[in-house]
């Protein structure tokens, strides 16, 4: 494995391929965190085996587990997944995997961004996060990939979307945070994603989904479905804090045009009823730094946008809500070539994203 | 990665090659362990490293590094090598690495050997060894290939040597040690070598190299060159207590005739003088459940024999003894068509074994 210093993707002719161009794979962690994942992390399991099942239906899957979780992973998950050791510090693939680039000739490379748990000592999420700021580099060892160097600007992999073409959307409240890359401006940050990603425009998006703790990642409420296509999560009550928060990034999403000049289409995807975690759910997580990671009541960020877009597959999660049915039908509607495969995901959401956050895709090298 | 218990390689069409034979790569181990590793590993690290970096003249190297050491060993070896993160007791990728068979149609598969730290707790060299017992399955999870479960049987890679045309080599005092597999009989130990290597005969030396500590593995004082022909640890020093050793496994072998009756070509490998540890190397060693794991004076099982055959190389070891030519000639006569490097190796003996002891090779799935 290369560490690229001095040459950006866009310099070396690399671009981020859209989620729908097609993998060679897919990367995903086991979980194990006592203050993420209630009661121990065996519901989580459970809910993540089924994602690398529903997922490896379309591509090679790996899993990372750590030392202490290597023996119980290879035993949950079924034979065709592979298993590796690695340590982390939590089970976010999206955020601390590699994003991958890929150049004309099918060649892959990766970027290995800074990471600090969403926020730093500004409003990050756990300290420390060193294993986890390791994974991007360990991963394109593993997969024989030479890497971009770019830990001097921290990004998460769920903070950006791109169509393959040359745009890309991301949030303001995230990429603008204090605890992000303070230092530098909007412009600044915009060049960064342009080298890096290979896009020419970056749609900023005003806003995130309600008590997003990632300060709104955009890939839980907005996606692209293919170029000039997003699907934006949405909801039609006018009393939920939500209401207004989708509007205001529908407005953005028409007053924008992307790379190649096109208004988008944008394709709304109601939300659930607003999913709140119970005493029960409190009390099986582990204390963060002696405060407790959730209050009863407190209100998730459930949103049907955060699904992974496999080869053959769309894999969303449901919350048991009567929405989810409507969910999975426009979904489909949108992936007519794809099976949308629907997994009961409760137990992802509580730890604090879902399915697209625990999984990053590599792109083919075709 | 498929767990195979019910069948065994003979059944199912494989034998383990050469190690002559062609290879998809070699996997090592980075060094950490304080109590083999002395003054805290650095100068054995850098001998590790020239070690991989000769074998990748070759074939591709996999070196796996425990997570506290994967930046080092990321930083200390060429981009070319691949680093893994893996969790190990220590660093004999030959002893606890899978031992990889193949068919006909060029598929390979591992091996899971029990692995107990030579001997367990009846004369074993450290304890706990979980996590080197771990390592087989993992590295065939990493490498995609299915693993033979033989976990109920205990054998390190440095005790066998195979001819690849169904002849195997071992020691007896390591095979038929109590610290082995005490409950089998000869025979039985016979038979499992047959179903897992694949092999019709085994050849039984009656010891290898003086105060060898893995109780006289066979890859330290005999090695195939090829099918019909191996080298033999010597000494002309009749005072020396090696040189009756090295007289009964010359008798053990010209007695012997290989799985295709043939009477085996046997080239005398002379032995370096006899190397002992220094004050200065036992002070840099941590202690072993509290007991020195060296002690000045102690004589170190120095040979030749234990090199590793690369595709184009051979990789072999010098102690800065005037032999030290003598052995390579003699080496590089025997493989005319490699190259032989000579690598200083007294910090890879001090930690109790030699290159062949450290590396395990993939056979080419051609």
């Amino acid at each position: 494995m290369r560490i690229i210093k001095d040459t950006t993707p866009l310099e070396d002719g690399y671009r981020m391929p859209g989620e729908f161009e097609p993998h060679q794979g897919c990367i995903m962690i086991f979980p194990e965190r006592p203050d993420s994942w209630q009661y121990g992390a065996y519901a989580a399991r459970k809910a993540f085996v089924k994602v690398a099942e529903a997922i490896s239906f379309s591509e090679p899957v790996t899993v990372c587990a750590s030392a202490a979780q290597y023996d119980n992973a290879r035993a949950a998950l079924p034979a065709h997944i592979r298993v590796v050791e690695m340590s982390s510090n939590d089970s976010w693939a999206r955020d601390y995997a590699p994003t991958f680039v890929k150049n004309k000739e099918g060649q892959i490379r990766g970027i290995d961004w800074g990471f600090n748990a969403w926020g730093g000592l500004y409003d990050g999420l756990y300290f420390p996060w060193d294993k986890d700021n390791q994974m991007a580099r360990k991963l394109c060892d593993l997969f024989e990939k030479d890497v971009y160097d770019k830990r001097d600007f921290i990004l998460e992999g769920g903070s950006i979307h791109v169509d393959g073409e040359g745009t890309c959307i991301v949030t303001a409240p995230c990429l603008l945070s204090k605890g992000r890359n303070p230092q530098m401006s909007r412009e600044e940050i915009e060049e960064t994603l342009r080298q890096y990603l290979g896009v020419s425009v970056v749609i900023w998006l005003p806003c995130g989904i309600y008590n997003d703790e990632t300060n709104e990642h955009v890939d839980n409420i907005c996606a692209f479905v293919r170029p000039g296509e997003v699907v934006l999560a949405w909801t039609q009550d006018k009393e939920d804090v939500q209401y207004e928060m989708s509007n205001a990034c529908l407005a953005a999403l028409e007053q924008a045009r992307d790379a190649r000049g096109r208004s988008l289409k944008v394709h709304k995807l109601l939300l659930p009823a607003p999913v709140t975690v119970t005493k029960e759910e409190c009390e099986g997580l582990d204390s963060c730094d002696g405060e407790p990671t959730r209050m009863p009541g407190e209100r998730l960020a459930a949103s049907y946008v955060n699904f992974y877009i496999a080869n053959k597959n769309i894999v969303m999660p449901g919350f048991g809500d009567p929405m989810d049915k409507l969910a999975k039908e426009t979904l489909q509607e949108l992936f007519p070539h794809r099976q949308v495969i629907q997994i009961y995901a409760r137990d992802i959401l509580i730890g604090g994203g879902n399915i697209h956050c625990i999984t990053q895709q590599i792109p083919a090298n075709i």
